[in-house]
């Protein structure tokens, strides 16, 4: 039976691009017309909505999958929460895989709850989860993702600077998030999909390409999401070594390259719309380019 | 000046009672006549709420605190989290310290986005926090922390058996978790309050006495929040391990516990309301012993 992340896999090669969108959105991303619209919490979180489904207009066909940054939402509490779901249901509607970057991480019947929150019939395709609490903070997810045909990344190694200050302890002749990377293969043993991948990811930065290296040897039926592209300095070549041989294996974020490019030197001119498309289409080429070598 | 964990601990001290009430409010728990009232989850969330002002009516001058377990708001989306807000709200207005159990993580402009939704100067008074990818994931919640009046409590030891997976590697002649209680001690060294503990605490489980006991000796200026309590296995004597010499420095949560006291054999037959504060007095009374030996 397909999993998720073989639906996920399909998307990508039908598109040929292996990029996820980051709707991190933020109110000084917007187009003046939306952000004079933003007076309080419930217009703020309105016009944020409206700038996610313009940028899901220009993207669908361009990219397979977007990935919501709670936080974002969670700024305008319940007004934001509604524009989560309102963004993730008209992005599922196009067509799109829709991930919720909500990192979270509980144990028993919190963790449940969690679960029933994110990835019951109706909610995300993905989350992202974080492994400090081991197993029991794992379960509950991958339960869900079995009964729900969903998934999820945990964390193994992160792209910003400190993530080293726990994730590369050596940990008795490895590190930290080799071990985790390990515990996250064996977490989705039972979810492997038909293209040999689980509905239990990994989140491995863009900014560590030896580390992603190591982890992409050690952890074939592991699918990567790769985040540190673009604003944070990871390029399309330290991407890269997340792939697998046949240029498999992993996907993209690039959030402010592509929701905020408008604002950019590059696509300077040209509406928010048509710089998203823009800049997702030269991401895929620049992608295209480094998995070629 | 005063830090947010000196005004814990004067409300602690006049009171006489190291008890956090965790609000992890379930429909199951809730009175028939509020369960009734529960049909869909804009109603559910308006019950718990309910539930919750009965509760923070029953225990105020009981506990010096309550704990909200977002996950079970989260489960309601948008309603939930209005639901977690009014609570907050209605605990704070009744003098009530009051801690948001989020976990959250992440980095730079999106940590500093969930700061801005939870540790905000109208928003929570703490929130738990998740150590996974180190210094950048801290210092935006400890900026808001200096800012705003607040804390955090940071994942150290948790309460669940599979916590040791990770938590207990040895590190280089230490734990995990030792590490993790060292850099929470330094992530709070500049918000050390009149009381000489500051405003950057740790989550230590009860569940773990000897561990809890090493990381009171070595971290004397972190302030432990202690879960496992109760229906985790904890007992007041595990609790106590993660006390200071003088009784002090650490605050035992307590959820269903108290907020489902009602349901249990020995309070059976007393509305929700006095079984939650009979609990609380029973609670107080436990960790008075076990705090004296």
């Amino acid at each position: 039976m397909k999993n998720i992340t073989d639906k996920l896999i399909e998307k990508i090669d039908a598109i040929g691009n292996p990029t996820v969108a980051g709707l991190d959105t933020r109110i000084e991303f917007l187009p003046e017309r939306l952000r004079k619209l933003a007076t309080d919490g419930e217009s703020a979180a309105q016009a944020i909505t409206e700038y996610n489904c313009i940028l899901i207009d220009a993207l669908k066909g361009l990219v397979p999958a977007v990935k919501i940054q709670s936080a974002y939402y969670e700024m305008y509490a319940h007004y934001g929460i509604k524009a989560m779901y309102t963004t993730a249901a008209y992005a599922m509607s196009n067509g799109l895989i829709v991930m919720a970057d909500v990192k979270r991480n509980d144990i028993g019947s919190t963790a449940e709850a969690y679960a029933a929150a994110y990835l019951g019939k109706t909610g995300y395709d993905y989350i992202t989860v974080n492994p400090y609490l081991g197993s029991d903070g794992i379960k509950p997810f991958t339960d869900a993702c079995a009964s729900n045909g969903k998934g999820i990344f945990v964390l193994a190694r992160n792209s910003n600077p400190s993530a080293a200050e726990l994730q590369d302890l050596d940990v008795g002749g490895e590190k930290l998030y080799m071990r985790v990377g390990r515990l996250i293969a064996e977490w989705g043993n039972t979810l492997i999909g038909e293209h040999g991948y689980s509905a239990v990811g990994a989140v491995v930065g863009a900014t560590h390409p030896d580390e992603a290296r190591r982890l992409r040897e050690l952890l074939p039926t592991v699918f990567f999401l790769v985040p540190g592209y673009g604003a944070q300095g990871g390029k399309g070549r330290d991407a890269a070594a997340a792939f697998d041989a046949r240029g498999g294996g992993a996907i993209v974020n690039n959030s402010r390259g592509i929701i905020a490019a408008h604002l950019s030197e590059r696509y300077k001119g040209m509406t928010p719309a048509a710089a998203a498309a823009a800049a997702a289409t030269d991401m895929r080429e620049d992608l295209a380019a480094a998995l070629k070598r």
